[in-house]
């Protein structure tokens, strides 16, 4: 109602300045890792706490949508069609090796989730984005089992579940010991489960 | 020097309230799950800060007694010899979905041990943690290798972290999902690759 000319340019003034925010976040969070306090990034990237609280409402809301803008940068990436569950979480394990600040922020996501009445946004958005990603990889498993590739008897929900969690601790496990985890190594052992094609089939010795 | 009857006695109440202590905040995480501050801790079992204070330096090291005392009283279990290492897994999974609590202590070890610089006991103990838990299970790899029953070309060490990064990972999936995720059927693939006797070898269909 009333002057919307103004209201639409400050809406989109608004939308703009939020972005950016994002996006000073995604590199702090990538170079220094998640800090605990919203008036701790705030003074970080140089936004005060008022205007930080006018962006996001609460802590847990910049968290979840920092890591939301990050997976959307991501996913402007090259086309992942016929690629295999195991192959696709090692793509993305190998680029997360390059922003562990990320990684860091994903665990703290993931936590905060199992946490769900003291961080129920960040619970709901955790939840739903294990769903999505359990439903695309036991897609491509089913793919993988029309083609003659993955053993019929599989059953792709299990096989997705278990494809995300291996490469989640897996990370995890490297980032705390760089030296003694070999991500994409052990990440492979799953490709004599759930091959990503017939001529990869299982070859065991 | 001096009073030593007094000091051991002292010393021996003090190991004995610590016990206590540790024993009570057990309790409180499985049932109630992780609280943030050492103050609210102690409001929960009834000790005051500045009693807690004195028996455990700073929130990070009663987290990590916490566990600590857990995983102890857990391997006071039935031995385990002969076990794979997925069927170890197995078994550990199957304790913690009783108690979702520690499964989220465990979880807010491992996020605050990423962030080393913060956390450097929690970082320490997790690191070596993981060190210890991956050597045991590379060693029962090796055991069905020599028995004939995992492919020989398999790194222990690879399938050693595979199989802890699968199961903390289907566990956290789990306790946020609890319909739509099967820890054990999930984990009981890696049984396809890691069998756990000649007998169980892969059968794939």
């Amino acid at each position: 109602m009333g002057n919307d000319g103004t209201e639409g340019r400050s809406y989109r003034k608004a939308a703009v300045r939020r972005a950016e925010i994002l996006s000073q976040a995604i590199a702090l969070f990538a170079e220094r890792g998640v800090d605990a306090s919203l008036r701790a990034i705030g003074a970080a990237i140089g936004v005060s706490h008022a205007a930080l609280r006018y962006y996001f409402s609460s802590r847990d809301e910049l968290l979840v949508e920092v890591y939301r803008a990050h997976e959307q940068v991501e996913h402007g990436d090259a086309p992942q069609d016929g690629v295999s569950a195991v192959r696709l979480m090692e793509r993305s394990a190998e680029r997360n090796r390059t922003i562990p600040g990320l990684v860091e922020l994903y665990a703290t996501l993931t936590t905060d989730a199992l946490q769900a009445g003291q961080h129920p946004l960040t619970h709901e958005f955790v939840r739903d984005r294990f769903r999505l990603l359990r439903s695309h990889l036991a897609e491509r498993v089913r793919t993988g089992q029309r083609a003659g590739a993955i053993a019929a008897d599989i059953d792709p929900d299990d096989a997705a579940s278990l494809v995300i969690a291996a490469s989640d601790g897996l990370q995890l496990q490297w980032l705390l010991d760089p030296e003694a985890v070999d991500v994409r190594r052990a990440l492979a052992l799953l490709e004599r489960l759930l091959p990503s094609s017939p001529a990869d089939g299982p070859g065991a010795a």
